[in-house]
């Protein structure tokens, strides 16, 4: 479930979905309404696809979704989740006779790596979710770090620099999401510009609307310094910060999730750099950090499908 | 086992040490000859005190223990352990037929608190160790957090200042550590005396031997300004590292340990403020910090006794 649409499918064991549909997330100002619409809206996709009594539960990646009690707790970007906690997932379970558990975005990405993707086989991974924001899922002993308020893993919110740090959407400053989101990215290349008017970048040329973390990914692509130079900076600040969740949980490797994500060894190699430069000695060489392999396209889905098997 | 003595005592299920023990880690050369004389002294204890055959197990405390395999890796003050992995569970099993596991002494803390001490019921929390170093014993899910590789809960090496960081005995800087171990606290005495020289504090009257984190703690507690800034400073620190732990594990409490933890609410109420001031708004009130009630003397064993019952 995002801001803007609900993405649902059916899926296996093996993990392939194998029917899809979408509904609108927005238009509702009550709860009741909205799964009301996803209940009737599932139970066809079930129906239609002569599964009735096939399906084992449902899973579901939902912004501040708490994966204790299956509420959405005040989440911003909803209207009719914010400022008060919903029981959205006793009401889809109610609405569809299906068990059903929710979790967050970033959660259930790490569900979705352990059960299909990169971590398969691991029982202590960290997902680093790059996007417009940060989030992380936290896996230990190859269980959901939820903590025990069902929040844990807000790790774009750790803070990365104390002193005269980016102000962040949560009203703090210096978390790590006003640097490593794509939107820290984008921000990243409007202050190098500005700090550095001699140097010639492509970027320049981007004049009627805002740079964003692609532009700044297709000219570092084309060898453009500054560009690179922004890529550099960011994947310094992971990866020095990832040391630090090292100390924390010492996983076997990050997953990179998410738009950023796809800039590849532009980001990779400055992150491995200051790790390596970085790292407490006993920690050295031992955790990898890797690029996921799921589709972005599916992986909301699978990911969401993998706490159904919890 | 600490790097000059290492205790040892009989722990029923209640957590009463029943009968207990010394021998010196020193002097041995050989982890062997360190095993057979730790061994033979177990085996005295048990046998004196009938009962043989009434013990469950053995639980270690090691500086640097793995806690996966049982070994003793690279343990720089153990003279038998320095630059080499020493199977020390297995050994002491051998020697003494028992099942024995280790960990490290923060991680026997931890579950120590959970089993007898202000950890009890709960399946969230965070162990902090204030002593000459900072260490950390994360339970996650009623789990203690080992990490792939046994060593996660470094915390005392997660960076807290990135720029212009004070010098750690790991070779980096910055660390918690630092700043916030009673060395650091000790360290920060002397830099507000160099610093303010014109500042009135009992500290100045101490010529002839280094400062220490007590002389901090009773300066303090006589109103000593200079002292009290030297606490409310340590306590920023640690209280905004700890918004990021919570961000990571989102605990229901911290619990802190060791000589540092005894100065109370000197240390405790400049926390609090920094978690209250810094803290994102999703886990904001929700987490508690409390000293821990285990006496220091016993602590040790029943922390290490702990391990026995998993």
């Amino acid at each position: 479930m995002g801001g803007t649409n609900t993405a649902f499918g059916i899926v296996d064991r093996r993990g392939d979905i194998l029917f899809r549909s979408t509904i609108s997330t927005l238009g509702y100002t009550k709860g009741e309404d909205y799964v009301n619409d996803l209940g009737n809206a599932i139970n066809d996709l079930i129906e239609n696809n002569e599964l009735t009594n096939m399906i084992k539960g449902i899973g579901m990646g939902v912004p501040n979704g708490n994966m204790n009690d299956g509420t959405v707790e005040n989440a911003a970007n909803i209207p009719w989740a914010k400022g008060i906690n919903v029981p959205l997932a006793a009401m889809v379970k109610e609405k569809t006779g299906l068990p059903c558990k929710l979790t967050n975005d970033a959660n259930a990405a790490a569900l979705g790596e352990m059960a299909y993707g990169a971590a398969k086989g691991m029982k202590d991974f960290i997902v680093i979710t790059l996007g417009t924001g940060v989030g992380g899922g936290v896996v230990s002993n190859g269980q959901l770090v939820v903590g025990h308020d069902g929040f844990a893993g807000e790790l774009g919110h750790v803070t990365v620099i104390r002193e005269n740090g980016r102000v962040c959407g949560c009203g703090r400053t210096g978390c790590l999401e006003t640097y490593t989101s794509a939107t820290g990215v984008a921000r990243t290349a409007r202050e190098y510009l500005d700090l550095q008017p001699e140097k010639a970048s492509v970027l320049r040329h981007i004049q009627h609307r805002p740079i964003t973390s692609k532009d700044v990914y297709e000219a570092a692509k084309t060898g453009d310094q500054l560009a690179i130079d922004v890529f550099n900076f960011t994947g310094r600040i992971l990866g020095e910060t990832f040391c630090d969740f090292i100390a924390f949980s010492s996983p076997k490797a990050f997953i990179l999730f998410g738009g950023l994500a796809h800039a590849g060894s532009l980001l990779l190699d400055p992150i491995k750099k200051a790790m390596d430069e970085h790292i407490l000695f006993v920690y050295k060489g031992k955790t990898d950090v890797i690029i996921s392999n799921l589709n972005d396209a599916e992986a909301a889905i699978l990911g969401a499908s993998a706490l159904a098997w919890e």
